[in-house]
């Protein structure tokens, strides 16, 4: 940990990029045996990262951190046998190095294949939970990568401490020094030395808020996927199931409304919005939601139980994260496909519909990185999309767009097999 | 003309954001027609576009732009038709709007379909050739993007008209106004304030020297597709045919020395060096080629009729894009792999060898946008890769490596069929 904490940012790079070269090449079964170390030594090694956290947690005290903070801060013996058993999901996963992307041979008898790679140096950019330290550990190892950590300063001793166990373990395991490096403690100047490592680092990858992605967008060089906040819709279309529509919008209202995938406006066509918004502002109003509705809607959704409030203006454009729904009607899909077009953040959004018109039209018309037919934006998730863990995110249009799991830690190259070819 | 040159950089993005939008869901055949259009509007508009270039020549003339530049901003009848032929090119390539890169069911019953979109908005800003204002813009049209196009002041005239000429064409055929924007005149401020539009342009593609690129990565908030320097290898195995390392060696030096993909430096195996070097020296004298050779290798290739001098240490970074070659015997292929790791550029490196494990070696060490093995560098095309057109070459590793063609113009979006499902 001395030495971890020694080395400058350039350092720590410099030394993942020789690392990250070394590990492109390390099979499938040493990378697997390197995550079962890590797995383990999570375990064996727990009171030395709970005495770290508990470290962390007084300081965070001692500084007034708001008790939801505290909560994500906080580990025990339960979230770590958590994270370790996330870890080993991720051996079960198949690794994507290698892969022939697709493969084919060209008039002159050039056979031309396109293989998976990895990208060689990813950063991890985090705030709070420390079980992103190993989160992203394990999915940089098992996609050939290696990863430099940084997380918040309010994390540092348990982060630190995290990050020394897996690199202890992975390259006790057999895999290259400096796969996993971890910088930390050195505020926004450290950022923007992490954030200008083109030379040596491939990709960040931040988690956290606005501020940190604001702070990454001034100055980075590397390339950054950046999340952009989640504002989701569901649209119900006059030819909708009536049940379907109350289930998912409140579905994907109340399941979990800090998530990126919850919808924040519910759009509703002008013909079936007498017979449907006081249905579903009775199911909302039973989960505690508040309404906040146009002018045309509002009489619809008035006294059925939820609380109503008149929507302003920067309700369309607002994440909430909280059990708060816009909700408005449309004349028609067209008119729905424009206000999300407008409003939307290209996460994730919802067409409850029969008319198959109406659904090809929203599929056309809404570009978000995930489109829905008849289900709840909740899905947009690697795990629910059989991708396995996901490190975020990703509503940009470049490299990779919705969940980004182990094959979005990839790049790939041509590899071209002749016989002497010459052009 | 006059509106184009008349709008603001903000003007000119904010315009293609709004008929990207709408180009998104242009079908095929349309697309394919507003192309046929801009083909015969480069033969019928002839005069107008050889007026403005043969003003833009006088300029360069008067300004005392090297012959080189003044033979890249030339267009004549020949020319125009070639540019016209390479559009029709672009209508015979496959729409890849709408494929669905991958499909399946998921446990719930859920459809997920993993579908190809445009981008949106791509800038492609350039430098010289008035070629690529059509051979851009016709492969944006065809991927569904909107461009916005900027050229170099000395040839502001001649991608003005051009540009006009395909916007008119495009927009008469049934395309949306603004499908093509053009910017230009307006120097580095200008460059800055393109490559800030990041709320509507999604991706900026520099095709052209150091110095843009270097001015755009500064200030970049547009993801930017850089091409890195082309610095190729060859390495000849002590296993190689040795026939057919003299002619991949000569082919990728001598083929077209000035394009990126031609090699810049041959590695020999210590084993096969004295017999392999001179031969391959007499077979680049024959052509020219001047050796920069290292101190084991000189006296090898001394006496071949090649011009030979001591390679000197930055002759290993450097892309000569000229008949210069570096020579330097390794002691084995992971010698060779050092080298190239060390001083390449990533863009396309070639193993000449018979031996299957110092290939798999090569293969597994060697992490360029494109390997080869028993054949030339050269080929390293969106042409010759059956591809198509392409807009350039990327050795960046997000999102595309390689040629850049309409596939790497687009990004995909998933798109969930359900039937009610929730969370």
């Amino acid at each position: 940990m001395a030495t971890i904490e020694a080395q400058s940012v350039t350092d720590v790079a410099r030394r993942a990029r020789a690392a990250g070269r070394r590990l492109a090449a390390v099979d499938t079964a040493t990378k697997d045996a390197a995550l079962r170390a890590i797995a383990d030594a999570l375990v064996a090694r727990a009171p030395e990262i709970l005495e770290a956290n508990a470290r962390d947690l007084e300081a965070g005290q001692a500084a007034g951190l708001p008790s939801a903070l505290m909560d994500r801060l906080a580990l025990d013996e339960r979230r770590l046998a958590g994270i370790a058993s996330a870890v080993e999901d991720v051996i079960a996963l198949r690794d994507p190095v290698g892969e022939t992307i697709e493969g084919y041979r060209l008039p002159n008898g050039l056979d031309v294949q396109r293989q998976r790679i990895p990208l060689g140096v990813v950063a991890v950019v985090y705030e709070a939970r420390p079980n992103v330290t190993i989160d992203a550990a394990a999915l940089a190892i098992k996609s050939g990568n290696a990863i430099v950590l940084r997380g918040s300063s309010s994390a540092l001793r348990s982060n630190a401490v995290l990050a020394e166990v897996a690199a202890t373990a992975a390259e006790s395991a057999g895999l290259p020094a400096d796969s996993i490096g971890f910088v930390g403690g050195g505020g926004r100047e450290e950022l923007a030395e992490l954030a200008t490592q083109d030379r040596y680092i491939d990709l960040i990858v931040p988690r956290g808020g606005e501020g940190l992605k604001a702070a990454l967008k001034g100055v980075a060089t590397v390339p950054v996927i950046f999340a952009a906040a989640g504002i989701g819709h569901v649209y119900v279309d006059a030819s909708a199931d009536l049940d379907q529509a109350v289930e998912i919008v409140r579905n994907a209202k109340v399941d979990r409304p800090s998530a990126c995938n919850a919808a924040e406006t519910l759009l509703v066509h002008r013909a079936i919005a007498a017979e449907a918004l006081p249905r579903i502002a009775a199911a909302l109003g039973r989960d505690g939601v508040e309404l906040r509705a146009d002018e045309a809607s509002r009489p619809l959704v008035e006294g059925q139980g939820a609380v109503v409030v008149d929507a302003r203006p920067e309700d369309w454009d607002t994440e909430h994260l909280a059990l708060i729904l816009g909700v408005r009607i449309v004349d028609d899909v067209h008119a729905a496909i424009d206000h999300i077009e407008t409003h939307g953040s290209g996460h994730s959004d919802a067409i409850v519909a029969r008319d198959h018109l109406a659904i090809r039209a929203f599929e056309r018309g809404v570009g978000s990185a995930a489109v829905y037919v008849n289900a709840s934006t909740r899905f947009t998730d690697g795990g629910e999309f059989g991708m396995g863990a996901e490190i975020g995110i990703s509503t940009q249009k470049l490299h990779a767009r919705g969940p980004i799991g182990l094959r979005e830690l990839t790049t790939y190259r041509y590899l071209v097999h002749g016989d002497g070819h010459v052009r």
